[in-house]
């Protein structure tokens, strides 16, 4: 391992490689520093590199297709749906369909359902894009928007012909290569290229031996990898990969798998890819092909067959899935390989988002932990991303509450169903004391009906929290109202399965924290019992209007989350910041009337309670310093309600 | 303590106090975001705030006053005393001798001192300057020097005419008023100004008043705050307070304290300052003039008694000290008044500096524990210092060596008693190691000498090394030749007096670390056992020559020494850092031929013994990250000499 330092070390610390006086001959202008990829170095690679590393590494991977759902509730649940991220995969991509309006900003779009997994999902996506029948400014300007959506991965293709005869345009885009061109031309190396190759030949080219010759161009034109058209037998993959290296094609080349689902769909597919089903497949499905059961196991069955024959050869490091939007058949594939992730490791406590701008981010205050996609929403327009600390936040600058409808971060169920969970009829503050205790114990309410989600929470209650389920219930029913709260961990391995996150060999560590809605007569006892604890636990409590009450030291941000790695910096990914917690504020009480009071006609004495509620309680967080002891919280509310007995 | 987060947060945070709808107003431009200053908030204030801030918070301080010494080994050892910075004064300042060339390069120039006093010791310094008989041409420069070299604060003086009959100059500086004046116009508000206040009037003013009209005059000027010449009773100083309050001066006034120390000390500051020793003194002195101990004990009574009286009357926050080089005196008079810090808490684990560039600077690379001025020398010209986190540090762009000769950085001792301590005659490789485990155990050498400095080393041994000190001994009789140490500490209070540091009730840890240089055998053998614990111990080793063999992933540095404190983000102030320790090993290995080798004659045995190590050695450094395990790096090396058995 002689000189790995060196190696491994890009640009100007090559220099020190050769010998024993390099050191300070570079200006002082050269040593202003920036920030290190610290956790994740995947996370600072592009598409190719990710590839790269990888096969260098050896590892096999997978890749999922999906098309848009035709209806925006489809959208929200194929994006909200874990069937995305689970298993791991490299990457996922999107495809275009230009009847469908693929570039607008409807729910259903290409462009929006692949920046919703890049930005909210953080998934690595690609992008199709098709040319034909289409001007240059049209393309250029579907090309800019997905830049400035943070989409980095193009997949160029020539899509189909609008009508029966196809005439060649001049000057237009009439093959994936003028694509490729265009995006190269006009946008340099910013987006890795995808282009598609056909392992029996494109239907529509002179020959099997053209067709070789037109993807050669596409890659020499600059597309960095193929994604292969589905195809049945592996030889036929493996033949066509060896044909594109002796003519001169170096890049990877993905082989594109489609395990049979059922009958019809493949009868559909192969209609429209113009393939062949070869006769052994036929003699299999033609008996069974009522039995959708049967037909599947078959499909699985032949896929894995055929992934372990690629990858058994040594000339395939990944394998693409065309899922169709359905995950069952591809995940058993991935399992029996070996190659789906069951607990892919949180590199963070929080899901990163993929979109380039935020690749340093490793610092997130811990209010929105329930809420991530709305934290990325009101911090996109940032041109900074806090990195390895908070720092300065005097003016987080964090967007405007008047976009709050924003689809993805619009409420998850029906208005019904809310209704059901939150109580038609509300009577008392009690009544909502209720709904909180209800969410924490995971118990039916009184007309029988679970509370899956809350006004404050994207998702269902974290395992941590369940590590603190007997206190939370305590505490809610008696109208400290929580919205938020982590244990503390005093040096868990990073390995641990609840609480554990970064690379494994290392330490994690969190503040106890407690944050919560209650009314005033509370936080004034409060207050008096916060005396006793003065130099343990920070606090904020503030009202809607503002009012804000602290001892926070010179408002700086307090580490509530923290890790130790072997060979590492510190990470410590959530905070505690004071300036922060007022923009939270601003949503967090909006939540009571947005999503809450608003289910309830106007004038309603439902309506009115939680309007009481917005007006007049304290939204209070609570930090336990003292992370080697037992947590303190707990003990702050209970001398609490005794002060106030 | 209502809106005490707005009150305390500067600048456009104070939009949010006034309601709800508050955020996401500002552009994103303002998003990016700096450090925050984190744990001593005075690190990043001037002095007058720095005054400001312990007259706020009722604590009382002192200052000193300290006069360029006139030889260089007494410059040397006025700066390495620790009475510089005992006690915890607020500030020192440093005389202005016109005739000794106070603004040159030389170590002993008042220019140097201060400069020396700032970045190397971190004290806050004022240096004075006096403006009669000097161009505005020569005045400029010594600003923009002072500037330059981190100076920000200067005391404005007029000084003596150099003739017996004094005249104005038209355009030139007649008073100190000009002086101020002229700072103000060209520096604008970068320094910190302080002028002399006369409690009985300068004996040259036309009348009292008048004297205090030009004091206001200054101030008016721009000074920030006023020192008063040396009185003898506390009724002078509180009478010319009041007085200058009467006619609107308004900012802080510190009266200068002189214990009298000795007859004839005494004697020659009255001449020289034309003050009169009032009768109730010059009673009690006279008879025992002869009697230094008796004249030293009164004077500590005198000025003991005096403050208690200043500090008493509510008018007084701070006490500047004339100490003319003596610490005895003063030191007494301190701790007998309680405002002496007998433990001034480490805000850092190192200390920091006090030139305004470094005021963000937390985070230094471990190697240089041991030689801190050297860090700070050989980082003198960068831009940046690293905050929060090291980052990045492929170029940090380390000073040369060249200038290895600077003053400051020089070794500590004459060649003679280095040669008593490392030996007059080497004789084999074990007689260096013998010197090491003597540095180590602290018992004299074979020759009755004990090893109190290495090249190596800046100080005697740090406590903290103590607690290794068995195990060191034990290692460096083996051919393990430690430079550098720290034990592993899983959370110790900050208050621990050995490893404590940072503000009270936080919590220290630190990975434990060894450094040293052994010879190539010994590493090939400590190669094979590092890979029993790839996992768990880090490891760079190199030669002179550069030959690096590490497994640090990617270049990334290593958090060695951390703390979590109370409403704080995560303080990390020491890492291994891969890159610098390649700059570090140049310096590292040029001590060995600058500091050992080079007290032998050329081609004599003994410095032909250093030159075969610093060729053939290689310098070794080890971390182990399981801080909350015992320590295994004894175990690797005690595996290393099992294996070479």
């Amino acid at each position: 391992m002689v000189n790995e330092a060196q190696q491994s070390c890009s640009g100007s610390s090559s220099s020190r490689s050769d010998g024993g006086s390099s050191s300070g001959s570079e200006s002082s202008k050269d040593s202003s520093r920036c920030s290190t990829p610290v956790l994740d170095a995947e996370r600072h690679e592009r598409l190719r590199d990710k590839m790269r590393r990888r096969q260098d590494a050896g590892d096999k991977w997978f890749s999922l297709e999906f098309f848009p759902p035709r209806t925006a509730n489809a959208a929200v649940n194929l994006i909200s749906r874990r069937v995305l991220r689970a298993g791991g995969p490299l990457f996922i991509d999107v495809t275009w369909h230009p009847a469908g309006d693929p570039g607008s900003d409807k729910e259903t779009s290409s462009m929006i359902i692949a920046y919703t997994a890049v930005n909210y999902c953080g998934l690595e996506t690609i992008l199709h894009m098709t040319c034909c029948n289409q001007s240059k400014d049209d393309i250029t300007g579907h090309l800019q928007k997905a830049k400035r959506l943070g989409l980095k991965n193009i997949m160029a293709l020539r899509g189909d012909p609008a009508g029966e005869e196809w005439e060649e345009e001049v000057d237009g885009f009439n093959y994936a290569v003028d694509l490729v061109k265009h995006i190269r031309n006009e946008f340099d190396d910013y987006f890795d290229i995808c282009v598609a190759g056909y392992p029996k030949g494109h239907p529509e080219a002179e020959s099997y031996e053209a067709d070789l010759r037109h993807l050669k161009e596409k890659v020499y034109a600059g597309a960095d990898f193929i994604i292969t058209q589905l195809f049945f037998r592996p030889e036929t993959f493996l033949k066509f990969m060896k044909d594109c290296q002796a003519i001169g094609i170096t890049c990877p080349i993905i082989p594109g798998i489609f395990p049979i689902q059922g009958y019809h769909s493949l009868r559909q597919l192969v209609k429209l890819s113009k393939l062949e089903v070869p006769q052994e497949i036929k003699d299999v499905i033609e008996p069974i092909k009522d039995n959708d059961a049967a037909i599947r196991n078959y499909g699985v069955e032949l896929a894995v067959s055929m992934c372990r024959e690629l990858l058994d050869s040594g000339m395939v490091h990944g394998l693409h899935f065309y899922t169709l939007n359905r995950e069952v058949a591809t995940t058993e594939v991935l399992k029996r390989l070996g190659i789906w992730n069951e607990d892919p490791r949180r590199p963070l406590p929080w899901a990163v988002s993929a979109h380039p701008k935020r690749r340093v981010e490793d610092v997130r205050p811990i209010f929105w932990a329930s809420r991530p996609k709305s934290y990325i929403y009101r911090t996109q327009e940032w041109d900074d991303f806090p990195n390895g600390r908070w720092g300065n936040s005097s003016s987080p600058a964090f967007g405007e509450l008047k976009d709050y409808y924003l689809f993805y971060l619009k409420s998850k169920s029906p208005r019904e169903e809310l209704l059901k969970m939150w109580g038609e009829e509300l009577t008392s503050e009690e009544s909502v004391f209720e709904v909180f205790t209800c969410y924490i114990t995971g118990e039916p309410n009184k007309n029988g009906y679970k509370v899956t989600c809350m006004p404050w929470n994207d998702d269902p209650l974290a395992t941590e929290t369940n590590l603190l389920k007997d206190q939370l219930e305590k505490v809610n029913r008696r109208g400290i109202l929580t919205i938020n709260s982590q244990p503390n961990i005093n040096g868990k391995p990073s390995t641990d399965p609840i609480v554990g996150w970064g690379p494994s060999g290392g330490y994690v560590f969190q503040k106890a924290y407690l944050e919560f809605f209650t009314s005033s007569e509370i936080v004034r006892a409060l207050l008096k019992v916060l005396r006793k604890y003065e130099l343990r636990v920070n606090y904020h409590i503030v009202n809607v209007k503002g009012e804000n009450i602290t001892n926070a030291p010179d408002l700086q941000p307090n580490a509530v989350t923290w890790g130790i790695f072997p060979g590492r910096e510190i990470i410590q990914p959530t905070v505690v910041d004071p300036v922060s917690f007022l923009s939270w504020k601003d949503e967090a009480f909006a939540l009571w009337i947005e999503q809450w009071a608003k289910l309830y006609e106007e004038e309603s004495p439902s309506r009115m309670i939680i309007q009481y509620i917005h007006d007049n309680y304290y939204l209070v967080n609570l930090v336990d310093n003292d992370f080697p002891l037992e947590n303190c919280l707990w003990q702050v509310v209970e001398d609490t309600f005794e002060l106030l007995n």
